[in-house]
Protein backbone atom coordinates (compact mmCIF):
# COMPACT_ATOMS: atom_id res chain seq x y z
CA UNK A 1 0.00 0.00 0.00
CA UNK A 2 1.48 2.67 -1.09
CA UNK A 3 0.69 6.67 0.83
CA UNK A 4 -1.35 9.19 -1.32
CA UNK A 5 0.60 12.59 -1.64
CA UNK A 6 -0.45 15.13 -3.22
CA UNK A 7 1.92 18.40 -4.68
CA UNK A 8 0.58 21.83 -4.69
CA UNK A 9 2.32 24.20 -6.82
CA UNK A 10 3.61 23.69 -10.52
CA UNK A 11 6.64 25.56 -10.48
CA UNK A 12 9.22 23.72 -12.09
CA UNK A 13 10.51 22.78 -8.43
CA UNK A 14 6.68 21.46 -7.96
CA UNK A 15 6.76 19.15 -11.13
CA UNK A 16 10.13 18.10 -9.60
CA UNK A 17 8.91 16.69 -6.32
CA UNK A 18 5.76 15.29 -8.39
CA UNK A 19 7.86 13.39 -10.46
CA UNK A 20 10.34 12.34 -7.53
CA UNK A 21 7.14 10.89 -5.75
CA UNK A 22 5.75 9.45 -8.70
CA UNK A 23 9.13 7.51 -9.87
CA UNK A 24 8.80 5.74 -6.38
CA UNK A 25 5.64 4.44 -7.24
CA UNK A 26 3.91 6.18 -4.76
CA UNK A 27 -0.07 7.37 -6.01
CA UNK A 28 0.46 11.01 -6.34
CA UNK A 29 -1.63 13.85 -7.70
CA UNK A 30 -0.98 17.83 -8.12
CA UNK A 31 -3.08 20.64 -7.76
CA UNK A 32 -1.96 24.43 -9.47
CA UNK A 33 -4.00 27.53 -8.59
CA UNK A 34 -3.36 28.31 -12.38
CA UNK A 35 -5.79 25.39 -13.19
CA UNK A 36 -5.52 23.84 -16.49
CA UNK A 37 -3.14 26.30 -18.07
CA UNK A 38 -0.03 24.40 -15.75
CA UNK A 39 1.95 22.87 -17.65
CA UNK A 40 1.18 18.80 -16.47
CA UNK A 41 3.63 16.84 -14.93
CA UNK A 42 3.68 13.46 -17.32
CA UNK A 43 2.02 10.58 -15.93
CA UNK A 44 0.82 12.44 -13.01
CA UNK A 45 -3.21 12.66 -12.55
CA UNK A 46 -4.82 16.53 -11.50
CA UNK A 47 -6.84 17.00 -8.59
CA UNK A 48 -9.86 19.00 -9.10
CA UNK A 49 -9.66 21.45 -6.08
CA UNK A 50 -7.20 22.18 -3.35
CA UNK A 51 -10.13 20.90 -1.39
CA UNK A 52 -9.12 17.64 -2.89
CA UNK A 53 -5.80 17.77 -2.92
CA UNK A 54 -5.98 17.90 0.77
CA UNK A 55 -7.38 14.21 0.83
CA UNK A 56 -4.11 13.26 0.30
CA UNK A 57 -2.79 11.82 3.98
CA UNK A 58 0.74 13.49 2.50
CA UNK A 59 -0.01 17.37 0.99
CA UNK A 60 3.79 19.28 0.28
CA UNK A 61 3.40 22.59 -0.91
CA UNK A 62 5.75 24.54 -3.22
CA UNK A 63 4.30 27.75 -4.49
CA UNK A 64 5.88 31.03 -5.40
CA UNK A 65 5.61 32.66 -2.47
CA UNK A 66 4.03 32.84 1.12
CA UNK A 67 0.71 35.19 -0.43
CA UNK A 68 -0.05 31.59 -2.71
CA UNK A 69 0.69 29.65 0.53
CA UNK A 70 -2.19 31.42 2.14
CA UNK A 71 -4.75 31.16 -0.12
CA UNK A 72 -4.31 28.20 -0.94
CA UNK A 73 -4.52 26.99 2.88
CA UNK A 74 -7.49 29.08 3.05
CA UNK A 75 -8.93 27.07 0.75
CA UNK A 76 -7.91 23.43 1.78
CA UNK A 77 -11.47 22.77 4.07
CA UNK A 78 -12.19 20.06 6.62
CA UNK A 79 -9.80 18.09 5.37
CA UNK A 80 -6.73 20.19 6.39
CA UNK A 81 -6.28 18.65 10.10
CA UNK A 82 -6.16 15.35 8.98
CA UNK A 83 -3.51 15.87 6.36
CA UNK A 84 0.22 16.07 7.02
CA UNK A 85 1.43 19.54 5.92
CA UNK A 86 4.82 20.04 4.46
CA UNK A 87 5.68 23.34 3.14
CA UNK A 88 8.89 23.61 0.45
CA UNK A 89 7.63 26.83 -0.71
CA UNK A 90 10.91 29.67 -0.39
CA UNK A 91 10.49 32.39 2.40
CA UNK A 92 11.53 33.36 5.44
CA UNK A 93 11.76 32.14 8.99
CA UNK A 94 9.00 34.93 9.91
CA UNK A 95 6.84 33.34 7.09
CA UNK A 96 7.18 29.91 7.95
CA UNK A 97 6.60 30.77 11.61
CA UNK A 98 3.24 32.45 10.99
CA UNK A 99 1.80 29.86 8.32
CA UNK A 100 2.65 26.62 11.25
CA UNK A 101 0.94 29.09 13.67
CA UNK A 102 -1.89 29.00 11.34
CA UNK A 103 -2.27 25.32 10.69
CA UNK A 104 -1.25 24.74 14.35
CA UNK A 105 -4.49 27.25 15.71
CA UNK A 106 -6.78 24.58 12.98
CA UNK A 107 -5.74 21.34 14.33
CA UNK A 108 -3.42 20.58 11.71
CA UNK A 109 0.16 19.41 10.99
CA UNK A 110 2.30 21.17 9.80
CA UNK A 111 6.78 20.51 9.10
CA UNK A 112 8.66 23.39 6.84
CA UNK A 113 11.32 22.14 4.22
CA UNK A 114 14.00 23.98 2.22
CA UNK A 115 15.23 22.69 -0.64
CA UNK A 116 18.54 23.88 -1.77
CA UNK A 117 19.22 22.47 -5.42
CA UNK A 118 18.05 23.66 -9.02
CA UNK A 119 15.17 21.21 -9.89
CA UNK A 120 16.65 18.58 -11.80
CA UNK A 121 18.70 17.60 -8.47
CA UNK A 122 15.34 16.75 -6.86
CA UNK A 123 15.30 12.50 -6.28
CA UNK A 124 18.89 12.57 -6.07
CA UNK A 125 20.40 11.26 -2.47
CA UNK A 126 22.64 13.67 -2.70
CA UNK A 127 20.37 16.87 -3.12
CA UNK A 128 20.28 18.09 0.53
CA UNK A 129 16.43 19.14 1.74
CA UNK A 130 16.07 20.00 5.67
CA UNK A 131 13.56 20.49 7.22
CA UNK A 132 11.80 21.94 10.96
CA UNK A 133 8.90 21.85 13.07
CA UNK A 134 6.65 19.13 13.50
CA UNK A 135 8.77 15.95 14.70
CA UNK A 136 6.04 13.65 14.71
CA UNK A 137 5.51 14.84 10.48
CA UNK A 138 9.14 14.39 10.25
CA UNK A 139 9.11 10.88 11.52
CA UNK A 140 6.07 9.55 10.07
CA UNK A 141 6.61 10.88 6.49
CA UNK A 142 10.32 9.84 6.12
CA UNK A 143 10.38 7.76 3.82
CA UNK A 144 8.28 9.57 1.44
CA UNK A 145 10.91 12.84 1.79
CA UNK A 146 13.97 10.33 1.20
CA UNK A 147 12.30 9.79 -2.24
CA UNK A 148 12.96 13.76 -2.99
CA UNK A 149 16.84 13.61 -1.68
CA UNK A 150 18.47 13.23 1.64
CA UNK A 151 16.23 14.46 4.85
CA UNK A 152 17.53 15.98 7.44
CA UNK A 153 15.33 17.47 10.49
CA UNK A 154 16.74 20.96 11.87
CA UNK A 155 14.45 21.33 15.50
CA UNK A 156 11.18 21.67 16.03
CA UNK A 157 10.77 25.99 15.10
CA UNK A 158 9.02 25.87 11.92
CA UNK A 159 10.94 28.73 10.76
CA UNK A 160 15.04 26.82 10.90
CA UNK A 161 14.44 25.61 7.75
CA UNK A 162 14.00 28.72 5.88
CA UNK A 163 17.22 30.29 8.04
CA UNK A 164 18.98 27.34 6.95
CA UNK A 165 18.09 28.63 3.71
CA UNK A 166 19.74 32.00 4.51
CA UNK A 167 22.36 30.81 6.23
CA UNK A 168 23.69 28.41 3.49
CA UNK A 169 23.07 31.64 1.24
CA UNK A 170 25.59 33.47 3.37
CA UNK A 171 27.93 30.75 3.20
CA UNK A 172 28.09 30.43 -0.58
CA UNK A 173 28.15 33.94 -0.68
CA UNK A 174 31.36 34.36 1.40
CA UNK A 175 32.89 31.39 -0.40
CA UNK A 176 32.47 32.84 -3.73
CA UNK A 177 33.39 36.21 -2.60
CA UNK A 178 37.04 34.99 -1.64
CA UNK A 179 37.45 33.18 -4.90
CA UNK A 180 36.91 36.16 -6.95
CA UNK A 181 39.72 38.31 -4.33
CA UNK A 182 41.80 35.05 -5.01
CA UNK A 183 41.20 35.32 -8.74
CA UNK A 184 41.50 39.01 -8.92
CA UNK A 185 44.93 39.02 -6.86
CA UNK A 186 46.59 36.32 -9.04
CA UNK A 187 45.02 38.14 -12.09
CA UNK A 188 47.48 41.10 -10.98
CA UNK A 189 50.17 38.30 -11.82
CA UNK A 190 48.34 37.29 -15.11
CA UNK A 191 47.68 33.75 -13.34
CA UNK A 192 43.88 32.84 -15.26
CA UNK A 193 41.51 32.32 -12.86
CA UNK A 194 40.69 28.85 -15.01
CA UNK A 195 44.48 27.66 -13.89
CA UNK A 196 43.50 28.03 -9.98
CA UNK A 197 40.01 27.01 -10.07
CA UNK A 198 40.97 23.06 -9.94
CA UNK A 199 43.33 23.86 -6.80
CA UNK A 200 41.36 25.53 -5.39
CA UNK A 201 38.06 23.55 -5.58
CA UNK A 202 40.60 20.43 -5.05
CA UNK A 203 41.40 22.15 -1.31
CA UNK A 204 37.86 22.65 -0.57
CA UNK A 205 36.91 18.97 -0.60
CA UNK A 206 40.04 18.14 0.87
CA UNK A 207 41.71 19.78 3.41
CA UNK A 208 38.87 22.84 3.80
CA UNK A 209 35.87 20.30 4.40
CA UNK A 210 38.75 18.46 7.29
CA UNK A 211 38.95 21.91 8.75
CA UNK A 212 35.65 22.55 8.64
CA UNK A 213 34.63 19.39 9.99
CA UNK A 214 37.14 20.04 13.21
CA UNK A 215 35.91 23.79 13.78
CA UNK A 216 32.41 22.65 13.92
CA UNK A 217 33.30 20.06 16.60
CA UNK A 218 35.04 23.28 18.70
CA UNK A 219 32.11 25.49 17.91
CA UNK A 220 29.42 22.98 19.56
CA UNK A 221 31.74 22.49 22.74
CA UNK A 222 32.96 26.47 22.75
CA UNK A 223 36.63 25.29 22.84
CA UNK A 224 38.83 26.29 20.11
CA UNK A 225 42.26 24.68 20.51
CA UNK A 226 44.97 26.47 18.68
CA UNK A 227 47.61 23.43 18.73
CA UNK A 228 47.65 23.61 14.57
CA UNK A 229 47.13 27.40 14.18
CA UNK A 230 46.25 30.17 16.02
CA UNK A 231 45.09 33.42 15.60
CA UNK A 232 48.50 35.08 16.90
CA UNK A 233 49.96 33.11 14.24
CA UNK A 234 47.40 34.25 11.52
CA UNK A 235 47.21 37.57 12.07
CA UNK A 236 50.69 38.76 10.54
CA UNK A 237 49.65 36.67 7.61
CA UNK A 238 46.31 38.38 7.52
CA UNK A 239 48.81 41.30 7.45
CA UNK A 240 51.16 40.31 4.69
CA UNK A 241 47.15 39.97 2.84
CA UNK A 242 45.91 43.03 3.10
CA UNK A 243 49.26 44.97 2.29
CA UNK A 244 49.41 42.20 -0.85
CA UNK A 245 46.14 43.67 -1.93
CA UNK A 246 46.33 47.31 -1.66
CA UNK A 247 49.98 46.89 -3.43
CA UNK A 248 48.39 45.55 -6.15
CA UNK A 249 45.24 48.33 -6.03
CA UNK A 250 42.63 45.91 -5.73
CA UNK A 251 39.31 46.10 -3.11
CA UNK A 252 40.40 45.66 0.56
CA UNK A 253 37.37 45.04 1.86
CA UNK A 254 37.39 41.35 2.82
CA UNK A 255 40.84 40.45 3.59
CA UNK A 256 40.26 43.99 5.94
CA UNK A 257 36.98 42.63 7.65
CA UNK A 258 39.71 38.80 8.35
CA UNK A 259 42.05 40.80 9.68
CA UNK A 260 39.83 43.09 12.08
CA UNK A 261 37.25 39.93 13.61
CA UNK A 262 41.24 38.55 14.07
CA UNK A 263 42.57 41.70 15.68
CA UNK A 264 39.19 41.73 17.83
CA UNK A 265 39.42 38.06 18.65
CA UNK A 266 43.04 38.50 19.97
CA UNK A 267 41.97 41.67 22.17
CA UNK A 268 38.93 39.13 23.08
CA UNK A 269 41.67 36.52 24.58
CA UNK A 270 41.94 34.15 21.91
CA UNK A 271 45.37 34.80 20.71
CA UNK A 272 46.26 31.05 21.70
CA UNK A 273 42.47 29.65 20.30
CA UNK A 274 42.29 28.80 16.74
CA UNK A 275 40.57 30.77 14.48
CA UNK A 276 37.46 28.97 15.04
CA UNK A 277 36.93 31.06 18.18
CA UNK A 278 36.51 33.79 15.68
CA UNK A 279 32.39 32.66 16.39
CA UNK A 280 32.55 34.46 19.89
CA UNK A 281 33.57 37.77 17.92
CA UNK A 282 30.50 36.65 15.66
CA UNK A 283 28.20 36.59 18.27
CA UNK A 284 29.49 39.39 20.51
CA UNK B 1 70.60 7.12 -13.70
CA UNK B 2 68.89 8.91 -10.81
CA UNK B 3 69.36 12.76 -10.71
CA UNK B 4 71.42 13.56 -7.80
CA UNK B 5 69.37 15.97 -5.42
CA UNK B 6 70.21 17.62 -2.85
CA UNK B 7 67.60 18.98 -0.06
CA UNK B 8 68.72 22.16 2.64
CA UNK B 9 66.91 22.78 5.48
CA UNK B 10 65.69 19.61 7.97
CA UNK B 11 63.01 21.48 9.32
CA UNK B 12 59.67 19.15 8.93
CA UNK B 13 59.07 19.99 5.11
CA UNK B 14 62.29 19.64 4.23
CA UNK B 15 62.50 16.47 5.93
CA UNK B 16 59.18 15.56 4.60
CA UNK B 17 60.74 16.88 0.74
CA UNK B 18 63.88 14.50 0.99
CA UNK B 19 62.01 11.63 1.96
CA UNK B 20 59.88 11.83 -0.74
CA UNK B 21 62.45 12.12 -3.29
CA UNK B 22 64.41 9.09 -1.70
CA UNK B 23 61.44 7.02 -1.67
CA UNK B 24 60.77 7.43 -5.31
CA UNK B 25 64.47 6.01 -5.63
CA UNK B 26 66.53 9.09 -5.98
CA UNK B 27 69.74 9.81 -5.15
CA UNK B 28 70.01 12.37 -2.11
CA UNK B 29 71.36 14.39 0.39
CA UNK B 30 70.21 16.66 2.73
CA UNK B 31 72.26 19.48 4.49
CA UNK B 32 70.86 21.93 7.44
CA UNK B 33 72.63 25.26 8.77
CA UNK B 34 72.25 23.33 12.13
CA UNK B 35 74.54 20.60 11.03
CA UNK B 36 74.82 17.42 13.22
CA UNK B 37 72.10 18.56 16.05
CA UNK B 38 69.67 18.62 12.95
CA UNK B 39 67.21 15.73 13.47
CA UNK B 40 68.78 13.01 10.48
CA UNK B 41 66.23 11.14 7.71
CA UNK B 42 65.85 8.01 7.62
CA UNK B 43 67.96 6.37 5.07
CA UNK B 44 68.92 9.72 4.08
CA UNK B 45 73.21 10.63 3.51
CA UNK B 46 74.57 14.73 5.11
CA UNK B 47 76.12 16.79 2.84
CA UNK B 48 79.28 17.93 4.06
CA UNK B 49 79.14 21.18 3.46
CA UNK B 50 76.76 23.71 1.45
CA UNK B 51 78.73 23.79 -1.06
CA UNK B 52 78.89 19.96 -1.56
CA UNK B 53 74.79 20.08 -1.27
CA UNK B 54 74.79 22.47 -4.49
CA UNK B 55 77.14 20.01 -6.60
CA UNK B 56 73.89 18.32 -7.22
CA UNK B 57 71.68 18.91 -10.25
CA UNK B 58 68.90 19.61 -8.31
CA UNK B 59 69.03 21.64 -5.06
CA UNK B 60 65.75 22.01 -3.09
CA UNK B 61 65.54 24.47 -0.14
CA UNK B 62 63.31 24.74 2.35
CA UNK B 63 64.18 26.99 5.23
CA UNK B 64 62.72 28.81 8.13
CA UNK B 65 62.83 32.02 6.44
CA UNK B 66 64.63 34.03 3.49
CA UNK B 67 66.97 35.37 5.62
CA UNK B 68 68.76 31.88 6.35
CA UNK B 69 68.05 31.41 2.39
CA UNK B 70 70.00 34.44 1.85
CA UNK B 71 73.04 33.03 4.13
CA UNK B 72 72.79 29.15 2.94
CA UNK B 73 72.93 31.48 -1.06
CA UNK B 74 76.11 33.02 0.11
CA UNK B 75 77.72 29.85 0.70
CA UNK B 76 77.02 28.02 -2.04
CA UNK B 77 79.93 28.43 -3.49
CA UNK B 78 80.98 28.28 -7.18
CA UNK B 79 78.04 25.46 -7.88
CA UNK B 80 75.25 27.81 -7.67
CA UNK B 81 75.14 28.40 -11.34
CA UNK B 82 75.40 24.96 -12.78
CA UNK B 83 72.40 23.79 -10.08
CA UNK B 84 68.98 23.85 -10.78
CA UNK B 85 67.37 25.38 -7.87
CA UNK B 86 64.29 25.41 -6.48
CA UNK B 87 63.18 27.33 -3.47
CA UNK B 88 60.32 26.03 -1.07
CA UNK B 89 60.44 28.31 1.87
CA UNK B 90 57.48 30.31 2.58
CA UNK B 91 57.61 34.07 2.43
CA UNK B 92 56.18 36.80 0.09
CA UNK B 93 56.17 37.86 -3.61
CA UNK B 94 59.08 40.18 -3.00
CA UNK B 95 61.14 38.22 -1.14
CA UNK B 96 61.16 35.39 -3.52
CA UNK B 97 62.04 37.77 -6.58
CA UNK B 98 65.07 38.97 -4.71
CA UNK B 99 66.32 35.98 -4.20
CA UNK B 100 65.56 35.39 -7.73
CA UNK B 101 67.49 38.17 -9.09
CA UNK B 102 70.20 37.58 -6.83
CA UNK B 103 71.13 34.07 -8.15
CA UNK B 104 70.50 35.02 -11.50
CA UNK B 105 72.46 38.19 -11.29
CA UNK B 106 75.30 35.10 -11.21
CA UNK B 107 74.35 33.07 -13.97
CA UNK B 108 72.16 30.78 -11.93
CA UNK B 109 68.63 29.09 -12.23
CA UNK B 110 65.53 29.75 -10.01
CA UNK B 111 62.48 28.17 -9.46
CA UNK B 112 59.70 29.16 -6.35
CA UNK B 113 57.43 27.29 -5.71
CA UNK B 114 55.24 26.76 -2.82
CA UNK B 115 53.86 24.07 -0.54
CA UNK B 116 50.35 24.31 0.36
CA UNK B 117 50.36 21.27 2.74
CA UNK B 118 51.38 19.59 6.26
CA UNK B 119 54.60 18.08 5.94
CA UNK B 120 52.48 14.26 5.98
CA UNK B 121 51.10 14.85 2.96
CA UNK B 122 54.06 15.48 1.02
CA UNK B 123 54.98 13.04 -2.16
CA UNK B 124 50.92 11.99 -2.21
CA UNK B 125 49.68 12.77 -6.12
CA UNK B 126 46.89 15.41 -4.80
CA UNK B 127 49.26 17.51 -2.58
CA UNK B 128 49.35 20.41 -4.25
CA UNK B 129 52.45 22.66 -4.99
CA UNK B 130 52.89 25.90 -7.56
CA UNK B 131 55.99 26.95 -9.15
CA UNK B 132 56.89 29.92 -10.54
CA UNK B 133 60.02 31.65 -12.01
CA UNK B 134 62.44 29.45 -14.75
CA UNK B 135 60.09 27.65 -17.13
CA UNK B 136 63.05 25.84 -17.84
CA UNK B 137 63.93 24.44 -14.55
CA UNK B 138 60.17 23.33 -14.45
CA UNK B 139 60.30 21.35 -17.47
CA UNK B 140 63.45 19.96 -17.23
CA UNK B 141 62.60 18.52 -13.55
CA UNK B 142 58.73 18.16 -13.21
CA UNK B 143 59.50 14.59 -13.07
CA UNK B 144 61.49 14.81 -9.50
CA UNK B 145 59.08 17.35 -8.47
CA UNK B 146 56.33 15.22 -9.34
CA UNK B 147 57.27 12.99 -6.30
CA UNK B 148 56.58 15.80 -3.89
CA UNK B 149 53.01 16.20 -5.20
CA UNK B 150 50.76 17.76 -7.84
CA UNK B 151 52.79 20.52 -9.84
CA UNK B 152 51.22 23.32 -11.18
CA UNK B 153 53.42 25.99 -13.24
CA UNK B 154 52.29 29.60 -13.23
CA UNK B 155 54.92 31.49 -14.89
CA UNK B 156 57.77 33.25 -15.27
CA UNK B 157 57.47 35.86 -12.46
CA UNK B 158 59.30 34.23 -9.61
CA UNK B 159 57.07 35.90 -6.78
CA UNK B 160 53.64 34.46 -8.21
CA UNK B 161 54.40 31.10 -6.33
CA UNK B 162 54.38 32.65 -2.99
CA UNK B 163 51.65 35.25 -4.30
CA UNK B 164 49.36 31.92 -4.72
CA UNK B 165 50.15 30.81 -1.21
CA UNK B 166 48.82 34.06 0.38
CA UNK B 167 45.94 34.05 -2.02
CA UNK B 168 44.46 30.72 -1.50
CA UNK B 169 45.05 31.88 2.35
CA UNK B 170 42.24 34.46 1.78
CA UNK B 171 40.35 31.96 0.05
CA UNK B 172 40.58 29.81 3.22
CA UNK B 173 40.06 32.70 5.62
CA UNK B 174 37.07 33.97 3.55
CA UNK B 175 35.39 30.46 3.29
CA UNK B 176 36.23 30.02 7.20
CA UNK B 177 34.60 33.39 8.30
CA UNK B 178 31.23 32.47 6.64
CA UNK B 179 31.53 29.05 7.95
CA UNK B 180 31.41 30.19 11.44
CA UNK B 181 28.80 33.29 10.18
CA UNK B 182 26.10 30.86 9.45
CA UNK B 183 27.28 28.49 12.57
CA UNK B 184 26.30 31.75 14.46
CA UNK B 185 23.56 31.98 12.69
CA UNK B 186 22.05 28.38 12.67
CA UNK B 187 22.94 28.15 16.46
CA UNK B 188 20.54 30.99 17.20
CA UNK B 189 17.60 28.29 16.56
CA UNK B 190 20.01 25.60 18.48
CA UNK B 191 21.27 23.95 15.26
CA UNK B 192 24.52 22.38 16.30
CA UNK B 193 27.87 23.40 13.87
CA UNK B 194 28.46 19.52 13.75
CA UNK B 195 25.03 19.03 12.24
CA UNK B 196 25.14 21.09 9.51
CA UNK B 197 28.77 20.78 8.68
CA UNK B 198 28.82 17.50 6.60
CA UNK B 199 25.79 19.39 4.76
CA UNK B 200 27.99 22.53 4.19
CA UNK B 201 30.78 20.74 3.16
CA UNK B 202 28.77 18.61 0.62
CA UNK B 203 27.35 21.25 -0.84
CA UNK B 204 31.31 22.70 -1.40
CA UNK B 205 32.34 19.97 -3.11
CA UNK B 206 29.33 19.44 -5.24
CA UNK B 207 27.54 23.01 -6.41
CA UNK B 208 29.88 25.44 -5.06
CA UNK B 209 32.48 23.79 -7.13
CA UNK B 210 30.31 24.05 -9.76
CA UNK B 211 29.85 27.09 -9.63
CA UNK B 212 33.57 28.50 -8.89
CA UNK B 213 34.04 25.97 -12.19
CA UNK B 214 31.82 28.28 -14.15
CA UNK B 215 32.83 31.84 -12.51
CA UNK B 216 36.24 30.44 -13.10
CA UNK B 217 35.60 31.06 -16.75
CA UNK B 218 33.75 34.19 -16.58
CA UNK B 219 36.86 36.00 -14.92
CA UNK B 220 38.86 35.15 -17.64
CA UNK B 221 36.75 35.90 -20.24
CA UNK B 222 35.30 39.27 -18.80
CA UNK B 223 31.86 38.16 -19.36
CA UNK B 224 29.04 37.40 -16.64
CA UNK B 225 26.18 36.03 -18.12
CA UNK B 226 23.18 36.12 -15.84
CA UNK B 227 21.01 33.55 -16.66
CA UNK B 228 21.24 30.95 -13.51
CA UNK B 229 21.19 34.03 -11.52
CA UNK B 230 21.76 38.14 -11.35
CA UNK B 231 23.31 40.48 -9.16
CA UNK B 232 19.32 42.07 -8.99
CA UNK B 233 18.18 38.83 -8.20
CA UNK B 234 20.79 38.31 -5.30
CA UNK B 235 20.40 41.77 -3.84
CA UNK B 236 16.79 41.11 -1.48
CA UNK B 237 18.47 37.81 -0.37
CA UNK B 238 21.32 39.79 0.94
CA UNK B 239 19.15 42.24 2.74
CA UNK B 240 16.60 39.56 4.19
CA UNK B 241 20.17 38.02 5.43
CA UNK B 242 21.63 41.11 6.80
CA UNK B 243 18.13 41.72 8.32
CA UNK B 244 18.19 37.99 9.73
CA UNK B 245 21.89 38.45 10.87
CA UNK B 246 20.72 41.60 12.90
CA UNK B 247 17.78 40.79 14.70
CA UNK B 248 19.36 37.92 16.12
CA UNK B 249 22.09 40.08 17.40
CA UNK B 250 24.96 38.66 15.59
CA UNK B 251 28.24 40.72 14.02
CA UNK B 252 26.82 42.14 10.67
CA UNK B 253 30.21 43.07 8.82
CA UNK B 254 30.15 39.72 6.51
CA UNK B 255 26.78 39.75 5.26
CA UNK B 256 26.83 43.83 5.17
CA UNK B 257 30.06 43.64 2.93
CA UNK B 258 28.46 41.03 0.31
CA UNK B 259 25.31 43.29 0.33
CA UNK B 260 27.57 46.41 -0.04
CA UNK B 261 29.97 45.03 -3.23
CA UNK B 262 26.58 43.82 -4.96
CA UNK B 263 24.92 47.38 -4.37
CA UNK B 264 28.54 49.04 -5.96
CA UNK B 265 28.01 46.04 -8.63
CA UNK B 266 24.69 46.70 -9.99
CA UNK B 267 25.84 50.86 -9.58
CA UNK B 268 28.16 49.97 -12.22
CA UNK B 269 25.56 47.86 -14.80
CA UNK B 270 26.20 44.69 -13.56
CA UNK B 271 22.37 44.24 -11.99
CA UNK B 272 21.46 41.65 -14.56
CA UNK B 273 25.12 39.85 -14.49
CA UNK B 274 26.29 37.18 -12.69
CA UNK B 275 27.83 37.38 -8.98
CA UNK B 276 30.93 36.64 -10.24
CA UNK B 277 31.14 40.61 -12.01
CA UNK B 278 31.67 41.59 -8.51
CA UNK B 279 35.41 40.68 -9.52
CA UNK B 280 35.51 44.01 -11.53
CA UNK B 281 34.52 45.75 -8.59
CA UNK B 282 37.06 44.48 -6.82
CA UNK B 283 39.16 45.35 -8.95
CA UNK B 284 38.39 48.77 -9.37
Amino acid sequence: MNVRTSVIGLNPRGAALAKAIAAAGHDVVVWDEAGASAEPVEDVRRADSPQAAFTASLVLMCLDDYDAVQRVLGRAGPHLVSADLVNLTSGTSEQAQRAAAWVRARGGHYLDGALMAHPEHVGQPETVLVYSGSREVFERRHSSLAHLGGATYLGPAPGTAALYDVAMLNFAWATLIGFLQTAALLGTAQVQATTVAPLLTHWLSTTVTEVITDYARQVDDHRYPGDQEWLELDAPLMDHLVDAVRARGLDTALPELIQSLTARGIDAGHGKDSFASLVEILRS
